[in-house]
C-alpha cells in the first residue's frame, strides 16, 4: 500500500472527490445491506469507510474479516455523507471513504476493554495493557497536551535566552530531603550512585559556571510512598538565573505560563499573578497552596467568642491557640447532623480533635454547642456575616491544627458544595515564606524548600537564636490549590551557607562531607542566583482537569511503583548482584 | 546595583554614548597611569571597563581591590576606544565602559587555572572545578552549540508531527545487550529497577498505542567499560514511527540532520546521504562507519598475490581469507622501518599477526618482503595504482581481521598523513545489516541491533538455519567515521518475534519472562514500525571537532565513572542499605 496521505481524523470536506491513503485501528466493523462498513481510528480520530461490492469485490471480501483493533490501510476516495448517513457528533461526520483497496497489516485478539472514553476499566487493567489504554481519545489527547506544554515552555525559555543544560543523572546521595533512590556502582564495589530528587545543587553549580540562565526538562526521583499526585519519577521545568531578582524571577515565570494558558488552551490569564504571603494564605485559607476559584475563607472567632464558656474554645485560646471558622453559604440544609459527625471524624487525621458545628436558622444559632453560644451569638454572626440557612463549622486548637483541619475542610466543601468554577485557572503566588519548618518526626528543624534557600537579609542575625523566626527569599506558584512549583533565591557566600547548614543541624565534617563541592564552589566566585522548579506533571493534569498525574505520564508506576505492564522491579540474576557485590537480605 | 543592560560581549558601537550595566567575572586586573582596567567577562564574552578617578574615586577604590574571578556589576559610559587602544583581537575591542557605580557581589580565592582556553590543565582538576573549567569560552560555546543542536532538532520532529513522548526511567532489567544499570526496590525487597540502555520496547509500545510518530531526546545508560566516546550515560534523540518504510526514515532524518547543519553550522550538506552496504563498507573500508573524509581504501590483491611464494599470504588465501592493501600515497619517506615496525605491533589489538610492506621505488619494490613478490611486481603495482614514493601495507588473515586491522590502519593513516580536511562533515548512510553478529564471548549469535529488527523477508526462511546468512532493516548514519546512529524497522508479528528470540538462543520461557509484554502487545494490534536512535553526545562532539563527548557533556564522569568534583558514587549509610535490604559483600 502506498504512503498515508492523511490522518484518518484530518478527513475533511476539503477531501471531497480525492484519493487519499489513510492507516490504523478498526474502531467498529458493521455490515449493512452487502456493504461493509468500518470505522477506522488513529491518533487524530475517526473516519467512516465504505466497502462496497460495486468497487471492489475483493475489498470488501478482507474487510468483511477485519475485526475490533486490526491494523489496516485503506485507499479510496473521499464522497460526501447525505441526509441521515451525516454524523454531527463525529469531526469527520459529512464525509466517509469508498474504500478502493485495503490491506491488513495485523490482526488483533480481542482487547481487554474497548478503545473507547468513559469505560470503566480497572486501573490494573489499564496500567497492564497501557499500550492499549493510550489508543483511546482522552489519553492520546493527554499526551497531546504535555507535548504541546512542553514545546510552548521550551520555547519561551529558549526566546529569552535560557540554555538547555542536561545535568547528571547518576550523582551522589545526599541525606538532606526525600529518600533517595540509589543506584550501585560496579566499578566502585559498595558505593552508590544517587538518583536526582531535583538537580539542584547541579543547577546552582551551572551559575558558578557562568552559563547564567538555565533551564532543563529533567526527570526527578523520590523514593517514598505514593500519593495521587506523586510518581517515583516525575518531571520537572527547572530553571536558575543569575543576578535577578526575586521579582525577575516571578516574571519570566508568569509570563511562560500565560503563553501556556494562551497558546494550549486558548486563554488569557492576567498578569501580574496576585500575591499573598505564606501567613496570609496560612491564616486565610488554611493552606500553603490555597485555591483562590471560591471563597468561604477562614474567619478568626478569637474576638467573638473570648467570653463563650465552651471549654474547648477556651483551651485553645488560654494556650495561645486559635478559634476559626468556616461560613458554609446555605449548606445549613445540605448536610445532616450524620454528615457532620462524619466530616469530624474525617477531620482527626489533620490533628482536629472534633469539629464544632452550628447552623443559622430564623431563631438563632442551633446545633450540640449552640447552647453555649447563646451570649455571643450577635458577634458570631457578625463576624461570620451569617445569614438564615447558613452551616458555621467551628476548629480550636494550635494555629497549625486549626489551619490544617479547616484548610482540608474548606477544600472539600468547596467540591461538596460545587462552589469551584472547574473552567477557572487562578495562579497566584505565595511569597514570604519561613525558612524553616520544625520536623516532629526527626526533632530538629528542617528547611522548608532546601538548605540552600537564600533568607532575608534582616533575619539572617536570628539564624541561630530564633529560627523559627526567619523568613525566606522563597516564592511558590500556585495553580487551582495546586503547589504548581516552588522557587527561591539561593545562598552564594560560604560563611552564609555554613551557617544555615548548622542551624540545619550539620556539624562541620558533615556539611563539608556531604556538600563539601558546593561550599568550595562559594569561595571561587559565586555569582548571586536563584531560580524556580515546576512540576510538569502536575500543571498537565491541571489543564487536563484530571486529579491524577498517571493520566498525563505514558507508563506510570502503581500505587506500590510498580509496573504491571513489564512486571518492573523484577528479581535480579545472581551474577548481577555479585557484579554488584550486592547481597540481599530478605526477612522471613 | 540595577539589572544588567546587556552582556559583557555584546557590548558594542551601537552603545556608543549610553549607560549600561553589566554583570559578570573579572578577567583580569590592571592599573596603569592612575586608572584601573578590568576585563569583565560573562558567557557572551569579555569587555573593558575603565576606572577613573575623575569620574569616581569610591568606583576606581573598589576596582582596585577586585580580583581575578571577583563577581562584580558595573555601570556605566559605552565610550570609543582610538588609536592603539584598539584591540582588534576582541570582539568588544573597539569600545570600553566608562565606570561610573561597582558593585563586588562575591570575592574569589585564587583559582586553580586561569580562566582561558588553550591552558594545559590535567583532567582530574578539569572535573574537579568544572564549575570554572566551564566559564572558559571555549566550554561554554560547547554547551551553547549543544542547545542549539537539541533545539533545532526538537523544532524540526515538532513541525512535522512527532510527539514527544516522556518514557520511564525506571525500568524493567533485561539481560539482552549491554550491563544495565540497577536501582533497588524499598517496596518490593529483593527487587530491582534498570535504568534503560534505550527505551527501545517502550517507543515500540507508543507505535502500539498509536502515537504514530514520537520522538525523545533521552538519557540512556549503559554500566561498561568506559572508552572516550562512551560514558555511564548519554543522550539519544530517540525517533520511532509507524507505517513508515526504511527509505521514510532515512528522509527524515536527513532532512533533520541537514535542518542542523545549515542552522547550527551554516553549511549546506546535500541530501539524500550517500548509500553503502555493510558488506560494502567492511570490503572497502574494513570499517561498518567508514570515514569518507579520504580514500586510500582497502585493495583486494587476491589476484595479484595468488601465485606468490609468500606463506603468510598463501596461508591466508588458501584457508578462505583475504589479502589486503592500502597504498598510502607517497608516504614511503614519512616512515621509517621502525615506525612500520611499531605500526605493526599496534596492530595486534586487532588481531592482525604482523603488518607486511613495500615502499615502492624507481627500481621496483623494496622491504623486507620485496624478494617474495618480485614476480608479481608488475600486477601489484597495477592493483595497487602504485607510483614511486607510495608505500604498500597489506595485511593477509581472516576476512574479519583483515578488515579490522587496515581498517584502523586506513583510520589511523589518514590522520597521521594529514588526508582528512576537518572543515568536512560527511554524512553515509550503511545500509543492509546483518541481523546477528557472532559473539565469541557467549559463543552463540546476538543481534548485530538488537533483538526486534526485522529481518528482510527473503531471509526470514534462513532465521532458523543459517542465521548468519539473514540480512536485516536496518540502517546506521555515520559522519566522518564515528556511527551517528541506528535505526531499523522493527517486528511487529508475534510469530517472527518469537522465532527471532529463539535464534538468539531464548527459550520459549525465557522469552516469555522477559519480553512477554511485548510479545503479548503483538497480539493485541500492532501496526508496522521503525525508527532511528541517534547519538546527541557524539553529534554535539563532532560539530564541536572534538575528540571526546565530555568536552559536550556538562558534568561527566571519568573514566573510572566518577564524578571528581561531587565525589560520586560513594558509601551508602547502613540505613540506606538496611531499608532496600541490601548488603554489601566486599572481597578481602
Amino acid at each position: 500500500m502506498q504512503e498515508r496521505t492523511t490522518y484518518c481524523g484530518l478527513v475533511s470536506e476539503k477531501d471531497l472527490g480525492q484519493e487519499v491513503v489513510v492507516k490504523g485501528w478498526v474502531q467498529k466493523r458493521r455490515d449493512l445491506g452487502g456493504l461493509i462498513f468500518i470505522d477506522l481510528r488513529d491518533r487524530e480520530g475517526i473516519v467512516q469507510v465504505v466497502f462496497n461490492p460495486e468497487v471492489s469485490q475483493e475489498a470488501l471480501k478482507i474487510a468483511d474479516a477485519c475485526r475490533s483493533e486490526y491494523v489496516i490501510g485503506v485507499r479510496g476516495k473521499v464522497v460526501e455523507r447525505t441526509g441521515s448517513a451525516i454524523n454531527p457528533r463525529m469531526k469527520t461526520g459529512k464525509v466517509e471513504i469508498i474504500a478502493e483497496d485495503i490491506i491488513v497489516y495485523n490482526e488483533a485478539k480481542t482487547p481487554p476493554f474497548v478503545i473507547e472514553d468513559d469505560q470503566t476499566i480497572s486501573d490494573d487493567v489499564r496500567m497492564t495493557y497501557r499500550y492499549m489504554d493510550i489508543r483511546r481519545p482522552s489519553m492520546l489527547n493527554n499526551l497531546k497536551l504535555r507535548h504541546h506544554v512542553t514545546r510552548v515552555i521550551r520555547e519561551f525559555l529558549n526566546d529569552n535566552g535560557f540554555l538547555d543544560v542536561e545535568t547528571p543523572y547518576l550523582n551522589k546521595s545526599t541525606p538532606e530531603g526525600a529518600r533517595d533512590y540509589l543506584v550501585p556502582s560496579r566499578v566502585h564495589p559498595g558505593h552508590f550512585y544517587a538518583l536526582p530528587q531535583s538537580p539542584q545543587t547541579t543547577k546552582q553549580l551551572l551559575m558558578g559556571a557562568g552559563i547564567d540562565r538555565y533551564y532543563q526538562v529533567v526527570r526527578c526521583f523520590r523514593d517514598e510512598d505514593l500519593r495521587g499526585d506523586r510518581q517515583p519519577e516525575f518531571t520537572q521545568v527547572d530553571i536558575e538565573t543569575s543576578f535577578l531578582t526575586e521579582e525577575d524571577i516571578q516574571a519570566y515565570t508568569e509570563n511562560m505560563l500565560s503563553k501556556v494558558m494562551k497558546e494550549v488552551m486558548g486563554m488569557d490569564i492576567p498578569i501580574p499573578f496576585p500575591r499573598m504571603t505564606y501567613d496570609d494564605a496560612m491564616d486565610r485559607f488554611g493552606s500553603d497552596k490555597p485555591d483562590t476559584r471560591f471563597d468561604m475563607e477562614l474567619i478568626d472567632m478569637k474576638e467573638a467568642v473570648k467570653d463563650v464558656d465552651f471549654k474547648v474554645f477556651q483551651q485553645a485560646l488560654s494556650s495561645g491557640g486559635a478559634v476559626k471558622a468556616l461560613n458554609a453559604k446555605q449548606a445549613a440544609d445540605k448536610y445532616s447532623r450524620k454528615d457532620l459527625d462524619k466530616l469530624g471524624e474525617w477531620l482527626a487525621q489533620f490533628g482536629a480533635k472534633g469539629l464544632a458545628w452550628v447552623k443559622v436558622e430564623e431563631d438563632g444559632l442551633k446545633g450540640p454547642i449552640a447552647k453555649f453560644l447563646v451570649d455571643a451569638s450577635d458577634k458570631i454572626i457578625e463576624t461570620t456575616n451569617a445569614e438564615v440557612g447558613d452551616l458555621l463549622l467551628f476548629c480550636a486548637d494550635t494555629d497549625s491544627v486549626v489551619a490544617a483541619s479547616l484548610g482540608a475542610l474548606r477544600n472539600r466543601l468547596g467540591k461538596e458544595l460545587d462552589l469551584i468554577d472547574p473552567d477557572k485557572f487562578n495562579f497566584l503566588w505565595v511569597v514570604d515564606w519561613p525558612l524553616f519548618e520544625y520536623s516532629e518526626e526527626e526533632d530538629r528543624f528542617v528547611a522548608a524548600h532546601h538548605p540552600f534557600t537564600m533568607p532575608k537579609e534582616s533575619d539572617i542575625e536570628l539564624l541561630e537564636t530564633s529560627p523559627e523566626k526567619v523568613y525566606a527569599k522563597a516564592y511558590d506558584v500556585v495553580l487551582n490549590g495546586y503547589e504548581l512549583g516552588g522557587g527561591s533565591l539561593r545562598i552564594y557566600q560560604r560563611d552564609l551557607q555554613e551557617k544555615m547548614f548548622k542551624a540545619l543541624g550539620f556539624t562541620k565534617e558533615s556539611a563539608e562531607s556531604q556538600f563539601g563541592f558546593l561550599l568550595d564552589a562559594l569561595d571561587y566566585g559565586f555569582p548571586p542566583h536563584g531560580g524556580i522548579a515546576l512540576g510538569l506533571d502536575r500543571l498537565v493534569m491541571l489543564l487536563a482537569k484530571k486529579d491524577n498525574i498517571r493520566e498525563v505520564i505514558a507508563f506510570p508506576k502503581n500505587s506500590k511503583a510498580a509496573d504491571l505492564m513489564t512486571s518492573a522491579p523484577s528479581i535480579a540474576s545472581k551474577e548481577q548482584l555479585e557484579e554488584l557485590s550486592l547481597s540481599v537480605e530478605l526477612e522471613d
